[in-house]
């Protein structure tokens, strides 16, 4: 074959999974003694050699990591993305890498853009966003051994430890958690959450962090919580209708935690201050008005991205995820929403 | 000498200076035939060739611009800089460019790391951002034949025209005299303007603007003007704070026009949406918020800059520059400050 042989390949000889495959070459004791024998036959049989590419990596003298340059779909929120690209352009100098930016149309095309650029050995490893269940992004890459980490962890995996999909994620179930005990703590019982439709990796995440402490916490029933749980896409008019909608039906309130700044700025412009809201992503928006809200520490994300990099493959020891907790960003409000 | 020789050695040797080096080379006519013989001379005596990074631009398959990320300073006009970013990494993939970021802490360390990924061959030319009075760098890539462009005229430079510093620039003179003839047309007549301290390339220009059209069409004496001249470092609440000082000391003003979407946002935290106010950037703030502002058309910005950089040459008969006109966005605050 012209290509070099993947761990897929590896598998398909040996009649095992791309899992066991690289539970083989990472926790061998993990694996039955005879498959295993089976796989090393395979590896030996076809020259297969894990990550090439990731040790070109580390002996090159100046490396290049590319990213993809997300779309500005959203004003508010997409800021969080530009400022994660801040933290890892300035930290990543102090490991000798330099970022090179590309676009691409939708998941296929990031594909092409990253076989182009890795054939062309400009680009040495690939730092992915906007993780989503069945990425197709990652499963290419995993094939072809090109190094990358995600930030955003493998949604739908069952194996978040898989040593082949390195990625760091910002535990947005604590944020959530968090964010709803502290209204807990402040006197505050029917707290709403404002969030997207299901299903929604990310959005699901952030809505079991709160039902998870209103269910222990608050007291509320099941279906009183049901009715507290509004869903809308995102967007700033998008919360504030949702908002609106539910106080016309006759929702009550005292508070509302949110999935996004965009959604609890809507929020905020429905319900004014005296009714608490906390968003999500602490936005330059957030700070601006003075809303509370929960930021992901873009800093740590990307020095765990850049460790997790720069981490030679035989490690094994180290697991090749770093989940990092959100911090609660109190505020309080210095606007008012204008009546009419 | 070690280096190639520079449009600054051929000046020295040929007794003129840079721009008259810089017109033999792109308006022969406007030049006397003596000193075009001698500085042709020197060129031949030196061997200088111009640009000689710029033609090997040209001939590679795929090119590489870099550019310095910004450093997130402030939350809200920050994202210009980054709005910009994303306009020209998706121009660039349609022209075979792609984008190396870099941070870097001053000047000085700009040219440094301009000077390594030049001399590694890992980029072909530079988009600068944040030009000032001046500027190191761009007097540094003149003297080396590196291309580049910026994003921002020469700022203190009579020559605006000088056919080896291509630029890119937002007419904030023009900005600032349309929000202010808005605001004249709809009957208010005492506008105030909050904006930097001189001196400020991008700012003076932009005061200028209010202050020529209120001067032009308001009817108020320059005493008056003087007064509604608010001065104050960019931030929400120094904006904040300007505004209350100046009623506390008595000034009234029908509408506000500010320098920037931060000033804007702390001017209207202060008054409410009764008093107009107008920013500068559109950034998401101004379009969350519902605050009027005036927009810089980034898209427009970027693929000047590419023509620019792709430009050959020779092409004496194309001015240098793009100086672009921004267009007003008026909103309608869908906020009120929050007392106390």
């Amino acid at each position: 074959m012209e290509r070099l042989p993947t761990v897929l390949d590896v598998g398909r000889v040996a009649g095992v999974s791309r899992q066991t495959v690289s539970n083989v070459l990472n926790s061998p004791e993990v694996v039955r003694p005879d498959t295993r024998a089976r796989v090393e036959a395979a590896i030996a049989e076809l020259g297969y050699r894990p990550h090439a590419s990731a040790r070109r990596l580390r002996t090159r003298r100046s490396s290049t990591i590319g990213i993809r340059l997300d779309p500005m779909a959203n004003g508010i929120s997409g800021s969080v993305h530009d400022r994660f690209l801040h933290s890892l352009t300035e930290q990543a100098d102090s490991f000798g890498l330099r970022i090179m930016l590309f676009t691409a149309l939708d998941p296929q095309d990031e594909i092409r853009q990253i076989r182009r650029m890795h054939e062309g050995s400009d680009v040495d490893a690939f730092v992915l966003t906007s993780t989503m269940f069945g990425d197709p992004r990652t499963e290419w890459l995993v094939e072809h051994g090109i190094p990358f980490v995600t930030f955003g962890r493998p949604w739908g995996i069952d194996d978040m430890n898989d040593p082949l999909h390195r990625w760091v994620d910002v535990d947005g179930h604590t944020g959530l958690r968090l964010a709803t005990a502290h209204l807990l703590a402040e006197g505050e019982r029917r707290i709403a959450y404002l969030g997207w439709p299901s299903p929604s990796g990310t959005g699901d995440d952030r809505r079991r962090g709160w039902r998870d402490e209103m269910e222990r916490a608050s007291g509320l029933s099941r279906e009183e919580l049901d009715r507290l749980d509004l869903r809308v896409d995102d967007g700033v008019a998008e919360g504030r209708e949702t908002v609106r909608e539910a106080i016309e039906r006759g929702s009550r309130f005292d508070a509302i935690v949110c999935a996004s700044d965009s959604l609890a700025l809507g929020a905020l412009l429905m319900v004014g201050p005296d009714i608490p809201v906390i968003g999500y992503d602490n936005t330059p928006v957030a700070q601006a008005v003075g809303m509370s809200s929960v930021e992901q520490p873009l800093d740590e994300v990307a020095s765990g991205v850049l460790a997790l990099i720069m981490r030679p493959e035989a490690d094994v020891d180290d697991i090749g995820h770093r989940l990092i907790e959100p911090r609660l960003v109190i505020r309080h409000p210095r606007l008012r929403p204008e009546l009419g």
